[in-house]
């Protein structure tokens, strides 16, 4: 028994060209889109606690299977209550299938029709994804938006073996979706592979389509290629998939690929650029990449950033950031991933304005023309 | 100009048994007696915002010379403004003298009668601390409570050893109290010498109280010698120093260490055990000792304590804190260091209460039954 307002959907409030801002509609809440997720891989998101991650603006996270599977387990995670309550966070989390996880960090992987057989990268232990597990490890966790189980292909790629890997994909995606039935509230989104071929996006996305998928994610891009053949594939792919749907687009990326993307219709964002960023001294804002362990910030007492909406950008001093992240000090990960979230999350609600208002183009120009100026000269 | 009231003095308002509780004055603000002060090393109290320390009921925190002199320097950080203003804590600080530390973390170290000349841990720069330079350190930080330069020997030592040192230091006290000269508002202790042997520990205490210092330190204990040792030399140096000014155990301790200190008419203290456990998997609560390492806790949804004055011993369970140790990640050792400063700060609010209400011996007998009493059975 539910009603309309608890069925997982999305509703389209405004375009600009082919960018679009819209809300995907959940139980546990809202996402404004475009969304950036922040990465939340083993149930944290790294040096911040839930309730800032929330405070930065973020309505959703992502879980990964891969990582939490291995450890502390999703039967043990279901047994506890699900992947919300056990990292506190109560708003809608993303998670994704395992599949591309256990192509890069597990060890001694077999890849055949049925899934991967592998070894974990923590103890040795030997592990089976399959799509139909994959689907049920997503829903011991819990998780709201959840992904078919597909095999990603490392670019460059010869065609034959980019196009073996998509129509596995889609094999994969008839049986995640069996697997994942009937779930009022939840969804499962397809995922168009294909590797830097057009020909092999645009079957990968027509065949996913014609499954009918609550979303389509794009997988396999933001794996080395230039940005310029991923934003080709972009267009290529965009015109295939509903517009009713929302799009999500795996793993990407620096605040440049978000917006260029935004601007070619994507919806939804993950990446751990700015927490692995900020564990490393490297701030985001609106002047571009600050990297604080540069000698020229020791005796700066200026602020990250005096108008950023983020405390760590407005309320430390710079020689302190510095001081800090020289100094091997787990406070200056905790500021710099604060500081990088909260940018994000200003990044993706200054698009969202934007295209509300119809402005986007002059909006990027603006905020690229910040990035280009760069940072503030020294003192 | 300066009134009484901007003037560093400590008002007594309580005794139980040698036990008191009172307030140190400072133009920062008070400091509420018995207080544990936590550690911040070089400028953070690790893995914590400055805030948080604060909501834990912290009136001060320790900054440590010798880090601060090495990384970032004095005075880099006074041109920055002062401690203070570098690390976002407006409340008192206080600093020791670099001389414990210079001795246990440098290399290369040569002691005469001028002061140590040593090589940094950080990049082998060579460096001298002298009473002059490290009170000059303690003004460039801007330091509300500053140590003479001492000389801390390690115990067991033999009497010949520790009354070298202590007169040493009794001479260094002299140099740090000339140098410090009159300073409004701002206090500058003597620090007890004389290891483990009583005539010694009485003869530095009268001397130091001869110079007249706004407070006196007791130096030179919990460095590996068993827990009577160190409590007799607090009940031998006790009766020779003045009711009217404050005392710091420098260095102390476990909760026992401070209950029993408090007991024998301590008030103040620091010690880095509930930051450096924290840091390590393991909470300090009303039951004791809690290893987060361990396995019992993996499935266990309840939390540390749900009767605790701190979120992070409230809302998170023990399995989720055991995952995150295990998994070693950064939120773990936030959310331990955040439980075991709240439990060290609600242990020194009890005792000063229970001193208020002349209760202490119960009070610290219940205290401890319930240590002994142990962690909650596993489920």
């Amino acid at each position: 028994m539910t009603n309309a307002a608890d069925e997982f959907h999305f509703t389209l409030s405004a375009t600009d060209g082919a960018a679009r801002t819209g809300l995907v509609h959940t139980p546990r809440g809202q996402i404004r889109t475009p969304a950036f997720m922040p990465v939340g891989t083993a149930g944290t998101v790294k040096a911040m606690y839930a309730s800032q991650v929330r405070e930065t603006g973020a309505d959703i996270v992502l879980g990964n299977v891969y990582h939490l599977m291995l450890r502390p387990g999703a039967e043990r995670v279901a047994r506890l209550g699900g992947l919300h309550r056990f990292m506190n966070w109560p708003h809608p989390i993303l998670t994704d299938s395992g599949g591309f996880q256990v192509m890069s960090l597990a060890k001694l992987r077999k890849l055949d029709e049925k899934g991967v057989t592998f070894q974990s990268h923590v103890d040795g232990s030997r592990h089976v994804l399959t799509p139909e597990r994959s689907v049920e490890i997503q829903g011991l966790l819990g998780s709201d938006i959840q992904m078919q189980f597909d095999e990603c292909v490392k670019l460059p790629c010869s065609d034959e073996e980019a196009e073996r890997a998509m129509e596995l994909s889609l094999r994969w995606a008839q049986r995640s979706k069996e697997a994942f039935g009937e779930q009022p509230g939840k969804a499962l989104f397809g995922i168009v592979q294909g590797g830097a071929n057009p020909d092999l996006r645009v079957r990968s996305a027509r065949a996913l389509v014609d499954m009918d998928f609550k979303g389509y994610s794009i997988g396999g891009l933001a794996v080395g290629e230039p940005q310029d053949v991923m934003l080709a594939m972009i267009e290529t792919v965009e015109p295939h998939l509903p517009k009713t749907k929302p799009r999500y687009l795996m793993g990407v990326g620096t605040p440049d690929d978000i917006v260029e993307s935004v601007r070619r219709g994507i919806d939804m964002f993950d990446c751990v650029m700015p927490t692995r960023a900020g564990r490393h001294g490297l701030a985001y804002t609106r002047f571009g990449k600050v990297n604080l362990r540069n000698a020229r910030h020791a005796d700066d007492p200026r602020p990250l950033d005096p108008d950023s909406s983020c405390p760590a950008a407005r309320d430390y001093s710079r020689a302190y950031l510095h001081h800090l992240v020289k100094a091997g000090e787990i406070l200056g990960m905790m500021l710099l991933t604060w500081v990088n979230l909260a940018y994000y999350q200003d990044l993706m609600a200054g698009l969202r304005a934007a295209i509300a208002e119809g402005r986007l183009a002059g909006h990027i120009a603006e905020t690229k023309e910040l990035w280009t100026k760069g940072d503030l000269p020294p003192l």
